[in-house]
Parts: C-alpha cells; structure tokens; sequence
C-alpha cells in the first residue's frame, strides 16, 4: 500500500484525489489546502488539515499547486524519509527545496472541475532522483493510469510546451473564428459541423495529412481577399504569420 | 422536381452528387468534368459529359469548381433559362458571368472524399439574384440539408473567414504540437487525450469560456520559459503573438 498525502485544493488536486480514491494499492491519508472552503467539492471522506495543521505521515508528498507556489510549499512541508513530488510540466524537479527524495508526476491533460475525466487514459510523465524512487513513482502511477512513461526533464517540458499549442492555441483559433461569426451578426453555432468534422479526421490522420486550407495550396488569392476582409489589424497578422507557417510547412510559395 | 447539371469533379463534387442522389424531390441529370477519370469514385448510374459534350437541360447548373475555375466554367456553360449557381464562400456571384439568373450555394465543411458526410447537417449558405430564384435554390437546398441559411454577401465571406481559422489554422496548431513531440522523440498520440478533452470541452463551453492556459492567467513566466525552449524563430513569433491575442482577448497583462 502507498501512502499518499495531497497537497492542493485546484482543478489538478481535484482529478488526483478522485483518481486515488478509486485507485487500489493506493492510500489517499490526508489533504492539504490553506482552506477548507476549497475543498468543498472534494470527498468528505478524507481527512484534511491546512499548512500550519499536523501533517500525516507518508511514503509520498503529492504536490499539484500552482507552479510558483511549489518552492514555497515545498519549504513548510515537514522534512521526512518520503517522496515529494509535484505536478507541473513545466518546473524543474529541484523546485521541491530541501527534499532528499524528488520526484514529478506531470499528468498531461486539461481539467475543469465540472467535467469528469478518464483518468486512466490520461499520460502521466514521471522523474525521479534515484532509481528507488522512480520505481515507487512507477507504482504509485500505473495504479492510476495505464499511460505512464517516463521522459527526461528537457522532453517532459517539450511535451507542455506542445500542449499549449495543441490545446490553448487551437481553442483560441475556434475563439477567433466564433468571434468573427459574431461580428457579422452570425450564431457562432454554425461553424459546429466544421469543427466535428476538424477533430475528426485528426482522429485518424496526422495534422499534417489533414491539413487544406488556402495556404496549404498556396491560393494567394484566395489570402489577399481574407486579408481584405479582415478589419483587425491583430488577426491580420495573425492570419499572415500562420499562413506563412502553414506554407513553409509544406513547401508552398505564398 | 428539380433538375440538377453538376459540374465539377473535386471533393465538394463529390458529396454534393452523393447528397443529391439521395434527396428527394432532386434530380442529378448529368455530370459535367474534363475527364472521365476525374469521376471513377462518383455513382455510375449517373451521366456524364466534358464541357465540350452535350449538356442536358436543367433547373439548376451547380458549379462545384475551385474558385479561380468558375468564371471560365461559367463562361462555357451554355446560356440557358436556367439558374446557374456556384459553391465558393469566397468568390462574388458575378463570377457567373453573363448569366441572368445567378446563385451561390456554400457548404460550410471540410469534405475528403474518403469520409463520408452526413450531409444534412451541414450548413447550406444561399445567395440569389432575385427572390424567385432564391426560393428555388431553398427548395433545392432543403432537399440536401436541415441546415439552409440565408446570408449577405460580406457575412458568406466572414463565414468563409471564420472557418479557416477554426478548421485550417485549429488543424496546424495540432500539427506543431506533434512536430514538436516529434522533433523530441516522444510520440504524438501522448496528445491525444488531450486533444479529446479540448473538442469535448467545445461542445458544451464557447471556445472563449473554455480558454485555458499560461496567456489566458498572465503567467509571464511559464511563456518567458517556453520562449526559452522553442529553438525555433518561426514557432517563437508564433508563440508570441498568439499569446499576445489570447491576453488581449481576456484583458491580461503579459
């Protein structure tokens, strides 16, 4: 049985404590969050405490703050023989201080607190200091997903790098496309068939077999109308620098 | 019933036939393309000619051609008491040259030959010279789709707009995403949950409400360290300016 105690009370923490408690060979002992108000959506069944209170022990420290909060709590945790590990994708693992023992559990996937997720679907990217540690990191992690790997810390924070485009430039591409319906007047609900259609194909094509587009055929014309149509000199260049990608992607002239 | 000469032999082509072979109250006279052997994957039943051939008497000449193609197509079509439509969101009516009675008809979708489409959803733009053929071009329209809207010239346009950025520019931030997985050894499919829980968060959230990420909270500096990893000028001014839309948008200081 691993021992775990959570620290953190975000979105993160949320699909970790639910993962766990579902988790066998897992043992969720306690939650720590500065308040207790956080953790109204969580399971009342586990104890909690907050940063000040008694800290239980554990063979694993789960840390899923925010990543500038890391150093900091890391410092107020309790030095003790465990593993502390945090979450982020993008931290060095040195961040945990002090520690002798370090570790990171980097799950890659988006939580809302509102959506229920697969947990064992999700990629959860690990390091650790020693080889011990990785393997209790092994243990912890297969326990909740059948998709764990690990990276080293360049990859790990490549792969967080790539999220942000697959995941928050792409959302914010559909943003600019239901705010140009909008504009016009149009319901933004009319670009929804596209959009099914966009995710899925890329269900069984690269996004570079599933690319078309006026730039991936190199329609100059077709552009230089968008260009003219678009009165916003933010999404005009928008539009500029990433046809440009889009083309020398794939060797066309623009 | 309405009689239908299809011309054209692409992707939109293609589905349209499909769509009309299905439809009741529609009938597909002929297909006109420059080459048999452009039409192998189209329905046999159907007849077919090359613009020089002899074309049948129709309602409606639909031109399902690339955009830079319609004017000359249209200009060899003979001139008929027919309506004479085409299919670009991009292209002005006019483009049909000295036909009286002229009319466009945009489906809003991404269309491959190899995916079939479910037809009646998807959104069927409609533009005419005058009500008596823009009624006969609802009645045809409604045969294929549930999804017919009647639009100015400038929002088809903005339409047209609106959809490369959520098709072709959405498509190409998932492929630099897997270009950079690639690029580090790591397979791409590591995205893939992601890429599901980013569609499936769109069907029931505005992409603007779904937004996530280091642009969307200000995180300065999750983006200075991202700029730091990206050995790439392209991808970095991509980053950048990206993430300065995305800051604008929600009114975050970056």
């Amino acid at each position: 049985m691993i021992n775990v105690v959570l620290i953190g009370s975000g979105k993160v923490a949320y699909h970790l404590h639910k993962a766990m408690l579902g988790a066998s060979g897992v043992a969720l002992k306690q939650i720590i969050a500065r308040s207790s108000q956080a953790l109204l959506d969580f399971e009342a069944s586990v104890p909690t405490a907050d940063l000040n209170g008694t800290i239980q022990e554990a063979d694993v420290y789960l840390l899923a703050v925010s990543d500038r909060a890391i150093a900091e709590v890391a410092r107020q945790l309790p030095k003790r023989d465990a593993l502390y590990v945090h979450t982020s994708g993008a931290t060095d693992m040195e961040a945990l201080g002090v520690h002798q023992r370090k570790g990171v559990l980097y799950p890659l996937q988006t939580f809302s607190k509102e959506r229920p997720v697969d947990f064992h679907s999700v990629p959860l990217i690990l390091e650790a200091g020693c080889d011990k540690d990785l393997s209790l990191l092994e243990d912890l992690s297969n326990a909740l997903s059948n998709n764990v790997l690990k990276l080293t810390p360049a990859q790990r924070k490549q792969l967080h790098l790539a999220a942000v485009f697959a995941n928050n430039f792409t959302n914010h591409m559909v943003a600019l496309g239901e705010e140009i319906c909008l504009n016009q007047g149009v319901q933004k609900e009319l670009l929804r068939p596209l959009l099914r259609e966009t995710w899925a194909k890329l269900e069984t094509l690269s996004a570079a077999q599933a690319q078309t587009g006026p730039a991936r055929r190199g329609d100059r014309r077709t552009l230089e109308a968008h260009l003219r149509w678009l009165n916003d000199p933010e999404k005009e260049e928008l539009y500029k620098l990433i046809s440009h990608s889009i083309a020398n992607t794939y060797d066309q002239e623009l």
